[in-house]
């Protein structure tokens, strides 16, 4: 099996269960408990909050707070400011971001909330200027992704929470930062970001396990009140294999960086030149370099998506055509749209996203296959003439 | 080790971690992924969800919606609920909830609800004659726990469901089921209750995964809003090892029922005859039958919890002062309290709650060690006079 959809979900690091083994074994004491026994699962915690500050660049490690998902990650920041900032009631964030978001939005602007959503460019560039010019005084949050789950693109994130403060020092800045953890430095301590999450399968720790930064002075209020774990900002019995499992994936993932940064930049960058070189119908759905190294989307013109998938998975390669928290509906890519990808690309656009665990033979294998599937999709096309037009040009 | 600490949590039963561990090894994908290598976790999902249908008693699966935790489960009810239905603003809830329900009433309170707290009597029973009484047109949730985590005492959450309903169909009837899980039957396909919440770290399954019961007709917000995950209810990319733990833990809870009613009961009970027996400042501070078979609540006078918790600890034996997800607090447990339990026996309160890993030969080891421990403590406790007195009456 080739796996190329690692912005949906990665593989656990063997490091990682490995570490996380005794806590689910023979270590099941509740951590809040007063004996002997719960010192161990105690300190476990402790030691991965301490990773996962160094993983995000966080003063202290009493900024960072585990959660159970990115999506609660999210949840929790949006909700829990505009909980204790009530008097705000508007909010700027992007086209781009992932479901988890915006649809957290949709749910505020049908409760009173004034939502600007701020568009991308061709390339999925963000409209920066645009974005500097909505924001107001009632602004509560502007909240804009790190990286893009589905075209890699990098948005400036720390230039925007710079103006953000210096014009509206009250107004919020969250960053979920999910496809950049673990592909790109984060270093929270050196900008003005109020909130960032991550979530812990994107960079080798399992599913079910995130995290949040928290600004010391930002005020917010939790969306799991209950018991006083997590500084009493989210309630719950600690998973704690899972933290251990996020805290040993933070460490692996920072030691990896530089790997990611240039051998999986190497491979991702070969298989979209292959492909790109191989198959005639193909299209770069954005080739700017400020783009996180794993991920590539490219456009497959008038053929299915669904179909390119399919035919894929039968040769046992992974990839995907958005985000998995969209898949099931059968509208196209909100970001690919957003950017105004041509419809007759939109629909059969593939994201290939790699891991380190990637190898130089999984992208030849794809390479290679790529032009034999596409030759079979594009001959049963309902589009041959503009196929043969495209096949003219190139 | 004897762990006698099980209402806090429980060790992974080893059945419940094999069943886990290919999903966090090679079954890695995403279950929403649209390949072949995503099948089996969907698929196992899917089977958890049948079963966790069949422990709760519940009709159908699409009834349970799984979560990170219990705590999750009782917010997601609470806030959900309510959310639903913002013309009403009363709620009923009793004096012995878990800090998840209480700290989450405060909130409401504080954000312009009213709410009636029922209190119990002095052997933990809840006066549902008031409880009643306190029901208005515009009551919109009544929550009421099944059993109490500290005294294990089982309230009549049907017999209010009931009541409820045939008094107000709109309003909904939420059971903190967290703590009856697994140690008695729920069929709530029987009841008019609503909603309920479990944890599976109750009963053998990891900490981190929780469910929760909703009723067909009862709508909900979304605690955590994004992606399609839990019929658009619950967002975030699936804990699959988790959700395939709780539903073999719930398989495995089920058929253990009738072991724990029985022998689990029989060694409860001569845990407790033992301790009342061989330690003169021993008194139970609950005798009803009417409890789940696995807890026992002792005080012992004049002596101080913790110090009673250290020296089991030394004898590498676990149980608790009260509630975990409390402890770190000084002060006495708000469960006790409300019981009206005598000053000289709250502090030093024990809770003992066995599982089905628990043996014979632990309870004979308890039994021998409480005399010797409290003999010791006794001993430098400031109130030699009140001991001496009540040695002399026993």
């Amino acid at each position: 099996m080739i796996y190329l959809d690692n912005n949906a979900t990665t593989q656990i690091d063997e490091k990682v269960l490995e570490e996380m083994l005794p806590f689910l074994k023979s270590e099941y004491a509740n951590p809040s408990s007063m004996y002997d026994f719960a010192r161990k699962p105690a300190a476990a915690i402790k030691d991965a909050r301490v990773k996962v500050r160094d993983f995000l660049g966080a003063k202290n490690e009493k900024e960072i707070f585990f959660t159970s998902c990115g999506s609660e990650s999210a949840n929790m920041a949006i909700r829990g400011v505009l909980d204790c900032n009530k008097e705000k009631r508007h909010i700027i964030t992007t086209k781009v971001e992932h479901p988890c978001v915006l649809n957290t939005y949709k749910y505020f602007e049908k409760n009173g909330y004034e939502v600007d959503y701020i568009g991308v460019n061709s390339q999925g560039e963000l409209n920066t200027e645009e974005l500097k010019s909505k924001l107001r005084k009632d602004t509560a949050l502007v909240s804009v992704m790190y990286a893009n789950n589905e075209t890699g693109v990098i948005h400036p994130v720390e230039e925007i929470a710079d103006y953000v403060k210096s014009k509206s020092p009250d107004t919020r800045v969250f960053v979920d930062g999910v496809q950049a953890g673990g592909k790109i430095p984060i270093n929270v301590k050196e900008t003005q970001i109020d909130l960032l999450s991550v979530s812990g399968h994107k960079f080798h720790a399992p599913k079910g396990i995130g995290a949040l930064y928290v600004k010391p002075d930002v005020r917010i209020t939790s969306l799991i009140s209950g018991g006083h774990q997590e500084r009493g900002l989210r309630a719950g019995t600690e998973n704690v294999p899972y933290i251990v499992g996020i805290g040993k994936a933070a460490e692996l993932a920072q030691e990896a960086l530089k790997y990611e940064a240039t051998e999986v930049k190497r491979l991702r960058d070969k298989l979209e030149a292959g492909i790109l070189k191989n198959v005639f119908n193909a299209r770069l759905n954005t080739s700017i370099t400020n783009r996180v190294p794993n991920t590539t989307n490219i456009g497959f013109e008038y053929v299915e998506g669904e179909l390119i998938l399919l035919h894929l998975s039968d040769l046992g390669i992974c990839a995907s055509s958005g985000s998995a928290c969209t898949s099931g509906s059968l509208e196209p890519s909100h970001v690919l749209r957003a950017m105004g990808i041509p419809f007759t690309a939109l629909h059969g656009s593939i994201r290939f996203s790699l891991s380190r665990f990637n190898t130089e033979k999984d992208i030849d294998c794809v390479i290679e296959k790529m032009p034999i599937i596409m030759d079979k999709l594009t001959k049963i096309s309902p589009f041959q003439a503009e196929l043969a037009a495209l096949k003219d040009r190139t």
